[in-house]
This record gives C-alpha cells, structure tokens and sequence, in this order.
C-alpha cells in the first residue's frame, strides 16, 4: 500500500482561524527523519493558545499537534532504531542527541530540536507527521500498553511529572498544593504520589474538576472562587506549605505559590505565562526557597512508561471524550469549552 | 578576674542613632548559653539597613552585632562542647539542634534561633556578648589560625559560598556573573573558585572594588554604571550565563540576572531586597532556570574553617581597615562611606 499524496489535518490560519483540510502528506527531508502515520492524538490547552494568537512564532498554513501514537511509515536512511510498521509513541520534544543541551538532559532546549512539532514544523494533528531526530524522538510502544493512555506520554504526563514534581523536589511525608486541576495539573497530581506526600491539595475554581481530582487522589480541594486559597492553606499547614505546583499560568496563581510556601520549600512553575508576575522578594530573600520554570524535556518518558506498563500509573482516567478523526473540529469545540463539557483530555481517533 | 558589671557597646537607638555607651555586662539566662569576651568583631551590611530604619523588629536599646570571635568567659549548665578560656567563632546563625527546621539542615529557621544577634537579642558589638544554644551556635578556633580571617566566617563567607555559591550549583567550566561586588559578592567570588568556573565575571559601580575584584581571582569585571552589564555578559556568552548571583538587593541588579541567565541556568539571590520585582515569567517560563533565596544557614562553617587551615581561602584578603574598640564610632563612619574611603571589611580590635 502507497501512502496517499494528500492527506487532511487541522492547519492553523492566523488567530482565531482553524481548519480541517486536504494538505500534501509529509516526507522524508533528513536522513534522521521518519514519517509516522497517526492513529491517536489530542488537543493540548497549548493549541488553544496558538489559536488565541499568543504564540506568534506558529505562522499560518502550520498543521497544528505535538502529541500522538502512530505506525511507522518511512524511515530516512540514518534512523536505526525503527522500521515502516513500528507502533510509536511521539513524544513532544524533538531532540538530536548530540548538542550540548541534549548532553545536558535539557532537550527542551536541543539546538535543533525541543518543542517544534505543531510550532516551527507542522504536528500531529493529521493523518501523518514528520518527526525529526526519530531515533531520539520516537518510543517503541510496549506489548499490551493502552495506546489511548500511552497518548498522556507525549506531553501532559512528563511536563506534570519533570517540571512539577521532579522540579519542585517533592519528597515523603510533604504537604504539596496543585494549583491548577487542568490536563497538567492533573498529570502532577498523579505522578506526585509516585513520591508519597503526606497530603496533596488541589486548587482550581471548577468544582467538578476538584471532584475529579479527589478520585485522582488529591487528599483535599479547595475552590480559589470561593474561597481565599493562600489563607486555607496557611490554615492546614504549620509554617507553609512544602511544594507548590503552579499549572495555569497567570499572576493570580502565581500568587498564590509565592504566599503559601514554606521557609526551604518549593515553587515549581509549570503554567505558560503571558506576563510577569511581581515577585514579593522583600518576604521570599530570607526564605531559603527554590523557584523553578521549565518546557519539558521528556527524558522520564521511558521511566513513565515503565510505571504505566506495570500499572502504577493509570492516566486513561485523564480521558473524558473521544472523537474520530473526522469529527476533529467538533473535539476542538468541545475542548474549547472544557468546563461546560467537563472536558479534561480528548482522543481524537484514526485507527 | 570577675566579669565586670557593666560593658562598653554600639546601642541602636531608632532609625539614624547608635551610640558606643555603658551597659549591663550580659549573663547566663538558660543552661544552653554562653557569654563570650568578644576579641575581633566587625560591622556587616546588614547593620547600616537596620541603622536605616529597614529592619523594624530591631527595637531602640539593641546591641548591634552579629560577628566575632572571643574567649569564653562563662558557660550555662547544659553546655558541653565549650568550656571558660576557649577561643571561638560566634555564627551569625544561632540554632538549637533540635527543631524540624535544624534537623533540615535549615538552621537560619531555627525555631529557637536563626538570624538572632544584634537583631532579636543583644548582638556582638560589645565587649561581651550573650550566645545561646552555645554547643551549636560557636566553634572552636582552630590553631593557628587569623582571628581576624576567622571574623569573615561569621557571616559573609557561608552566606556568599552557601547562598550564592552553593544554591547556585557552580560547577566546573560555568560562567559565573557575581552582581555585586560588596563584602558578600567577594565572598562568593573567593568560594566559586573552589569549583573551578571557567570565567568570573564581577558587576560593580564602583572601579576600586573591581580591581580588588581582579586581585581575588575575577576573570572579567564590567562597570554598570559605564555600560549595559547584561548586553556585555550576552556578548561574552552565547547563550546566557550559567549562574548569576545576586549580591546587591535592588531591582536594577535582579533585572540583570534575568535577563543574561541561560536556559537551565541559575539565578542565586543573596541580596537583601526592600522592594518586590518584576518577574519576566512570560520569557522564564519556557527556559527551565531555578531561582534561589535564603538566609545563611552557616551549616558549611566547619567546612569553610578547613579551607581556611588549609590556606585554599584567605579571607584576610577583604580586610581593608582595623580600629581599637575604643573606636567604633570611627569605623562606622567609614563602613558607612565605603566607596570614598574604599573599605570592604573593617575589623575592630578588643584584644
């Protein structure tokens, strides 16, 4: 079977502007190329802010996705490590391995690579992608692993686990606060508990999100709308709170992280901020405290895989809708509206 | 030869007043303290913020003071490490071994201690000086070792190595850019030699503290005032720098850590801030930096005191001038003007 010259994918058309349409079907430009055909993706809150306008380095006619699971289609002669036929899980970041970021672990950061897919080069959100650097780029899909879950792998589940838990040091026995219960939020209130914290607070202004979150394992909720978050927290806590996860992404959360953490403890920044935040350093200098920001760099994706393939880690739950490929702008509408939906991450399905 | 009843020492009396006056000698109040004769001591930074009026909790008819060396003069029931005639180091940290925040190696949040002297309790500028919790808040002078090299281990130099060099993570082949070059700028720019940086870069306004800067082992030195500090460090780098330490406590010198930290890098603030800052969150967010704060811990003395014996450190080196006891009047005016009368550290003799 030859792969179709023309294939449809979700291409960005300036802000606000999407579309589901015919487009030529990639291919092989480097050696280190593979082209993968798609069989699972999602929508990331990230696309929202692509199509809100607030990341103008994507430029119009850009196929849209940096998550997904897919078959090997083609491989460019340098690519050894996978074959046309392969089940793959496409992670987020691209990565060439040898740069003196990739040496460092810090592959966000590659220098001809990190999060380009659906950014700098078209993504995910088609019936076949690019991916450069396949060798370090692409994993094998284990026998038996749920490929609709092995879709949280690409993204939310690393950049919940690296850039909240592992950055923010969370550590037995430690009061965490989440504040955030979004797709990220959530995937830091799953792999925080790899870590056994005494208690993990969730913070978010949706009340049904808190309720998921409490089946995810959170030990308290509280409702930032409703009432003072920095306040309750002080309240449960003796001095402080130990690690607090920032996951939406603006001054008021912020916030909330800077008032709320302990003398020695942790604000781990995941959210995607537009502006700066006024950072209170006339209280925080005496503090002893460790701030931390951070894109993903995905090098945990084997060691979560390994935790999903045993079990451990269920984020299937994380999955509230699912769409077939055709249906691809009505799971953006619905996604659009997440909390009316009581949408938390989508499957958009080519199998 | 009794204690005499009363001493002379520098009394705070509110914002812009301090006097060299009489007062009670201190004695034993718990069966953890010690009083110490006071030797060497110094006058820090710190002192001239409160002498503004910017640190409220010291309250009129407080002896100044923090650092020093002296000779046990008498010990509390409990202590046991310490005994009448020792010679000692007193830490500007005082910690009681025993709280969760001691037990975390935290001890500049002791529950019974932290930032104590001159500040909550009567300090080292004096000739006799209350210490509590002795057993952990003294050490003994080794042998042969500069009592008034020794003077630098009270404060600046655990807080420049601990917060400047240590929470910054200087690693060998680093750039690192030390905003600041006051007494506790020196101290991390002698201590980050210790890991072998490829290049120190000092930031100064001042050209005489930059050629004392080149003396202690500065590769490069850029006068802000004359040219745009964070453009040259750009220049000199090609990312960014690797770690930036803060040592001045103003927006100004905090806005050029941010803007010259390199992805992955490291921003450790020493400086004492009155004012909030802006945070560039919407440009720190994607580059996986750590921003660090703290209060000394001094949990490195033991350690530094080796260097020190060992010759590796000579703080000797940021004496510039010495007075009698007689006349600390005197060496606060200087300190006060440090820049015309190119002071860095001053000791004042009680020997």
């Amino acid at each position: 079977m030859t792969t179709p010259k023309q294939m449809q994918a979700i291409v960005y058309g300036g802000p606000g502007v999407k579309s589901l349409k015919s487009v030529p079907t990639p291919e092989i430009l480097q050696p280190t190329d593979a082209v993968v055909k798609i069989v699972k993706t999602t929508i990331c809150g990230t696309d929202l802010h692509i199509l809100k306008g607030d990341v103008p380095a994507v430029t119009s006619g850009r196929i849209l996705g940096h998550e997904g699971v897919g078959i090997v289609e083609e491989v460019g002669s340098a690519v050894s490590r996978f074959k046309k036929g392969d089940r793959v899980l496409i992670s987020c970041v691209t990565s060439c391995g040898k740069c003196a970021y990739c040496k460092q672990q810090l592959f966000a950061h590659c220098e001809d690579g990190g999060w380009i897919l659906g950014h700098l080069i078209d993504g995910t959100q088609a019936e076949y992608v690019r991916t450069p650097h396949a060798d370090n780029s692409l994993y094998h899909v284990p026998k038996g692993v749920d490929e609709e879950a092995l879709v949280m792998l690409s993204d939310i589940l690393p950049t919940g686990f690296e850039i909240g838990v592992l950055y923010g040091a969370v550590k037995p026995g430690d009061t965490v606060a989440i504040i955030g219960s979004g797709p990220i939020g959530m995937a830091a209130l799953l792999t925080a508990q790899f870590y056994s914290p005494a208690r993990l607070v969730m913070v978010d202004v949706d009340d049904s999100r808190l309720a998921m979150a409490k089946k995810f394992g959170a030990t308290d909720v509280i409702n930032s709308a409703k009432s003072d978050a920095a306040a309750e927290l002080m309240t449960m806590t003796k001095d402080g709170v130990d690690v607090v996860i920032e996951a939406v992404g603006i001054p008021e959360t912020f916030d909330i992280c800077q008032n709320v953490v302990r003398p020695g403890g942790h604000i781990a920044n995941v959210g995607v901020h537009g502006t700066s935040v006024d950072l209170q350093l006339q209280e925080l200098w005496i503090k002893n405290i460790t701030l931390t920001t951070g894109l993903v760099n995905t090098n945990t994706t084997p060691m979560l895989m390994k935790t999903l393939e045993s079990g451990k880690l269920k984020p299937a739950e994380l999955i509230t809708h699912r769409f077939p490929f055709s249906d691809f702008m009505r799971a953006y509408e619905v996604f659009s509206n997440a909390s009316k939906e009581k949408a938390l991450k989508i499957i958009v399905d080519n199998s």
